[in-house]
């Protein structure tokens, strides 16, 4: 099979079990895959169930307004329902953005997810970073932030909770931001993929400030909480105005009708997303105490489901370690990609207790092969 | 519910029963829809059982490069895996080709499908249409279009069969534009969304002579012979180095797990193909001579599973006879807004036999309504 290079590099993202599967000859389904930030409840039942439903209805085209999952997402979060643009993916939505601000030049905090970069990239804007500093646990020092924000900057892209740091910046703070940005007439976009993964959730969003500030544009997915990245599902919200542009300019039908049918899951699995977080609370906890322990890590405390580490053992670097936990048939993802990243940094999921336990005895294994 | 104007408005397209259902008060799964183009005999059973079983699936991000698929449709056309694009539906691919092509002025024969323009619009590329001829019965008269041919043109973009004309352009007049064009450096596309719905379907394919020229680019869609528009997969074909090219500028993920999954039909269903045409052959044939010994319409020789008519009954108009079949539950397509129709034209789709009668006696009615 001839290699589409440059389409994706293995390893540019996590997640990706079809390289990985080739690459180390284990059936897909037999990974555990810490690679990708995804709830590890899994489908909730209810949703599984209504996509068999809808599959009688893949002989009609998607609805190309996605009518009712715009009305379910301005229940969720109080929004209007004419300030919700529906993408294939978060991606669309960013891709779409850039496309339609035509930005000369956006701030950037690093490490992040790096597909803010590739979408300016694609559209002619500059992207300029500010570095969120190893000492400082990558905590975003906004005061530090606004003092950056040179002349020349139109935009700021904040992932939070922040991708791979698994940080997250306070409302107050971004407030502040949000403020100082609108008197200098410049756009915050924060992509909120992770924040229902949050012990507080939607207490973490900057929702309710859409109303105030035209220069705040929120981005989010059903792919991480309802654990369907195979589905292809996100939304922006942002200023009215501005979304009937992208919804102008968006490739008609991007999102598939069984996407389309999701929007009533923010209603009836409450209790499923409650679940999710009384888990992460606990689990977060445990896994980051029992990774200290190891004493062969710096691991950065997270606030949401994945933790970054760093490794501190001399001649053992992250691909090294991908690799020796990989033939195991388990999965992390290096992270010596991110901007101010080395190849000494991972991130890993955080998954069900048996599920961390067996990835604790594999690492704990390879470390073993690699001190002997 | 706010409603977004300007993101499609409706019959812009047919096959909008969200929208028809809202305004017409009946249910979705009440309207004979022949407004859209789909296979009749809907989703083959097999592919609906692989689609059940994919969607445990959906955690995992699907495949960014879409190996598998690719291979199917290489070993189904035999082309090189690296000459295939796979796209989220067709229109993907097509708003791609803009992207990277950056064409001046493209001909484009109309009446045609109107997405070809409206890509062309946002990619800031002339559209310079070539009347296809109502005398001629729609035809295209490949002679006169490259007479027409002029200096500034870099590219014709033609659909075969094409939609809404229902016309077929025979291979000895495809391949004569394509050696002229390669001549003249000027980039060929043509879309067969429809092709496997012709009764010789491959058989009436370019694909055999994407090897000898590097201007031809052929766009194909799953969409209409498994009827699953809801699913959104279509795919491109033309030369590697433009095709690797798509690969690094598409937005990634954006073709969803469970269209990933699907290439294998092209494989196991080949007899559902079959008996698709085996139907089409006789079905067009007897619903095109009913519509003509109605003697209220000039219908156009339909080549593929739609047809276009034109009402020769004065006082009535496409839109009103839409609006009179959909308050009794049939969708048809108002053609009014194609190029160089006008509204007197409509199109519907070729259903199975027992929908097309209840169509004729929905029709009769309506006329019978109209006349007294």
């Amino acid at each position: 099979m001839a290699e589409i290079s440059g389409a994706m590099p293995e390893g540019a993202h996590g997640g990706n079990i079809y390289k990985a599967s080739k690459l180390y000859g284990i059936e897909r389904g037999k990974f555990l895959d810490y690679s990708a930030n995804i709830n590890p409840l899994g489908l909730p039942y209810s949703l599984k169930e209504l996509l068999k439903e809808e599959l009688d209805n893949l002989v009609n085209y998607p609805d190309p307004e996605c009518t009712e999952l715009r009305q379910e997402i301005s229940g969720y979060l109080g929004v209007g329902e004419d300030c919700v643009i529906i993408g294939n993916g978060a991606s669309e939505v960013v891709f779409l953005l850039f496309d339609l601000l035509r930005l000369r030049r956006v701030l950037v905090p690093a490490p992040t997810f790096t597909e803010y970069a590739k979408a300016a990239q694609a559209y002619g804007t500059e992207v300029e970073y500010f570095e969120l500093k190893e000492e400082e646990n990558f905590r975003l020092d906004v005061s530090r932030l606004l003092s950056n924000m040179g002349a020349g900057i139109d935009a700021v892209f904040l992932c939070n909770p922040n991708n791979p740091t698994s940080t997250l910046v306070s409302k107050p703070d971004l407030l502040e931001l949000l403020k100082h940005a609108a008197k200098r007439n410049i756009f915050v976009f924060i992509d909120e993929a992770f924040i229902e993964m949050t012990p507080d959730a939607n207490q973490n969003s900057m929702v309710e400030f859409l109303s105030g500030y035209k220069n705040l544009f929120i981005v989010r997915a059903f792919t991480k909480i309802f654990a369907i990245p195979g589905l292809r599902l996100g939304y922006g919200l942002g200023d009215r105005e501005l979304v009937k542009k992208m919804w102008e300019r968006k490739l008609p039908w991007s999102v598939n009708s069984l996407a389309c049918s999701m929007g009533k899951v923010l209603r009836t699995e409450k209790d499923y997303m409650e679940k999710t977080r009384a888990w992460i609370r606990e689990e977060k906890q445990w896994f980051y105490n029992e990774l200290r322990k190891l004493g062969k890590f710096k691991v950065f405390e997270p606030q949401t489901n994945f933790m970054l580490l760093k490794i501190l053992v001399d001649g053992l670097n992250a691909p090294k370690l991908k690799h020796s936990m990989a033939v195991k048939g388990v999965l992390i993802r290096d992270a010596g990609n991110f901007k101010f990243l080395n190849d000494k940094f991972f991130r890993i999921a955080i998954k069900d207790r048996e599920s961390n336990i067996r990835f604790l005895r594999v690492l704990n294994e390879v470390l073993e092969e690699i001190e002997s």
